[in-house]
């Protein structure tokens, strides 16, 4: 960790020093050699001039192919002509730690220049893209600040297991694996289990992990794998308690994120930040499809509005903007064929909602129903309480009333830098046809 | 979140507040009720007088059961005659919440009473002992405690996929997954994926997550599953820069928790919280052997060297202990036919090392071979080229010297408390025969 990051070059000036990087370009000219090199921080000019005292030298950047990682000990000078931070760096040797082999498959500095697929198959150079390496800055920022405010309240973390004995929740959709001489399924979603950790009294609770979908959708907003923010907690006295902690977390983490990054966002997605107003706004299911046919003449069947359809969930967008100013709003009142049977009911009303951030859900939050018998009734109106049985024995031993709801990190990250995919948001994306690299 | 949370009632005197929580304990007497609510940071006496205007108020807590959840109105008031903090709470009205249903399948409150086979099929009561609930806050404050020491040096977080597409590293020992029309694949480790992000110029990384095992083990420290803290970077001269690094962010970490709650670790777990100091002691495989037959008597074959054995890994922290007054210990120079392929070599030896800690196993860490024709070259030499061929794709485009390394944060839990095995230091163990719940 000795490594002087680029960004803090000037710290170093008129000293001898060693710097590393990646060959970010070469320009081999007459009388001098000029290489940049990069590192996840900031890129460094190198001037070597050709003499004979430099030969050795020469013939090395003569020879380097781009990409390749090198480290340089020399002394970096005040150079107010260089447009890179007015310095350069004069080594006195260069070792090549690496080697770039031929030419690069795509050109990552050029995005447009690949199909998106192409991309994807050379995911590990896409990602020496600027913007990219920028995105996972954020999304550290993003999902540690979500982190840091739930630790400021004592929320436990804890780590659910992705391996289960039973086929959860809907029963569909669903990775069935060979364990051993049995079979197992790969966890959909953490809900059970972090109703359980209710059902313990453990009060309190997040977790970050991968959630699995075997769903054949090949949408921008799908995926097989994603990461799962999950938050639950208990006592609580309805779900506005649940919409009322989410609010904060967001706007929590949208300034940390602001804070951080706003200017380097701003220059690589040409995107603001905005940081969200407490409270977001809210509106019934109902109410909103109400609106959407007055304003924007969007009219469908009143048996598809148990939900929100795609397009209604965009045109939100703009209702939510002219209406309220808010990129955010919070949907309620959703019918109960449309939610699990796990949401608490009041009237026949599930007491949950989805939240909308500019357009697309990334979030479904509900308060729970603790109450054994009442749940089990919920499960069996379903046809899951054979299914559920091993979660509804979670129940019958007392749990405090609690709510709780999910986040999507990589769709978060995919709407908060305005990206069109969520292929492009991912480390590395999973669909029904991709399983690599 | 407008609970209020036992440990800070105190606040609340003469006031009238609404406190929640389980039904831990009830006596009902002739002329009074005793009643103490639990919550996860403490408890409270509730006491209510037999008299005509309680009525109501006894009659709910004749029939209560334990462990049901309650809220209760009223007021709190000093009581220096009270065991519990010097304080009281009279209510003017009590509500169930939820109601335990007849008798509890295991005793939680002795867990010596239970077999622990019961005890994980009842793991949701299991758990709501006060020392599992403090092992998940110490584990919480662990983690993010290293986070926060990455974090602080500007590692970025990293999700990467668990479905894999080959059977990964060893090709033994991964789960197999039914993946639409095709087979998939459960990772059992993020190396490739955090040596990928190496090659992306991501430069400094961390994953927390899921690591899947298909071993048909059954010892006290194996799991099918498990949380791994994974950590990669860049640049670094040699494996001593990643030992470096994991001795700084285990002192860093052990440190937060024994501020946060060493005293409470002493009182439930009869366990100190050792700082280790820098630097950790460090012997080479062939001298600890050496050291342990002249010390212990201990002999094995030396075809059995290669790399330390279950006795062998006790047996050394006796020797640390011994020798150096140190809890951990580095070993180093392992044989090359017990590591990885992906570990680099100097003349021959894998410039890498385990760290143990009493007497187990807790890291493997290594500098990685980077360069892509001798990390081609041990593939094959292990048979592995055609496997890995994916993987060896992300060094042929330049990438930066790098090491990094692995904890298991079950097992740590496990070693930090005192535990005797790691289905009890898991949220939930997953073992060849468990599945549930």
């Amino acid at each position: 960790m000795n490594k002087i990051d680029l960004k803090n070059i000037k710290e170093y000036l008129n000293k001898e020093i060693t710097v590393k990087g990646f060959v970010d370009t070469v320009r081999d000219l007459q009388y001098v050699q000029f290489l940049i090199i990069r590192d996840n921080t900031s890129k460094l000019q190198i001037t070597i001039e050709k003499n004979e005292e430099n030969t050795k030298l020469n013939e090395i950047v003569s020879s380097l192919s781009l990409e390749s990682t090198i480290e340089a000990k020399g002394t970096l000078l005040e150079s107010p002509a260089v447009k890179l931070n007015g310095v350069e760096f004069i080594p006195t040797q260069i070792i090549v730690t690496s080697k770039c082999n031929g030419e690069l498959p795509i050109n990552y500095k050029n995005p447009q220049s690949s199909q998106l697929d192409t991309k994807l198959d050379y995911r590990f150079l896409d990602l020496r893209h600027a913007k990219n390496n920028l995105m996972f800055k954020v999304q550290t920022t993003f999902v540690n600040a979500m982190r840091e405010f739930l630790l400021e309240k004592e929320f436990i973390e804890i780590h659910t297991p992705k391996l289960i004995g039973a086929a959860s929740e809907s029963g569909a959709d669903v990775f069935e694996i060979s364990y051993f001489d049995n079979k197992a399924y790969l966890s959909q979603s953490p809900q059970f289990y972090k109703q359980m950790a209710m059902a313990s009294g453990f009060e309190k609770i997040f977790e970050v992990g991968p959630v699995f979908r075997a769903e054949k959708s090949f949408t921008n907003r799908h995926t097989t794998e994603f990461t799962g923010f999950d938050i639950e907690f208990s006592y609580i006295d309805s779900y506005e308690d649940v919409m009322k902690l989410e609010e904060e977390l967001l706007i929590y983490a949208l300034t940390k994120v602001k804070e951080k990054y706003g200017d380097e966002i701003q220059t690589l997605f040409k995107k603001d930040i905005i940081i969200p107003q407490k409270s977001f706004p809210v509106i019934k299911l109902e109410d909103l499809y109400n609106e959407l046919e007055k304003r924007y003449k969007y009219k469908i069947p009143n048996e598809e509005k148990t939900d929100l359809t795609t397009e209604a969930e965009k045109l939100s967008y703009k209702f939510s903007m002219e209406e309220y100013g808010s990129e955010f709003l919070f949907v309620t009142d959703y019918k109960p064929e449309k939610r699990p049977f796990y949401h608490m009911r009041k009237n026949g009303m599930p007491q949950g909602y989805d939240l909308i951030w500019k357009g697309v859900e990334i979030t479904t939050g509900a308060q729970r129903e603790h109450r054994y018998d009442v749940l089990k009734e919920q499960a069996e109106e379903k046809g899951l309480d054979k299914d559920v049985e091993f979660y509804l024995d979670f129940f019958k031993y007392g749990c405090p009333p609690h709510g709780g709801f999910g986040i999507g990190v990589d769709r978060v990250t995919m709407l908060l830098l305005g990206m069109s995919t969520i292929k492009e948001s991912m480390f590395l994306f999973r669909g029904p046809n991709r399983l690599t690299p």
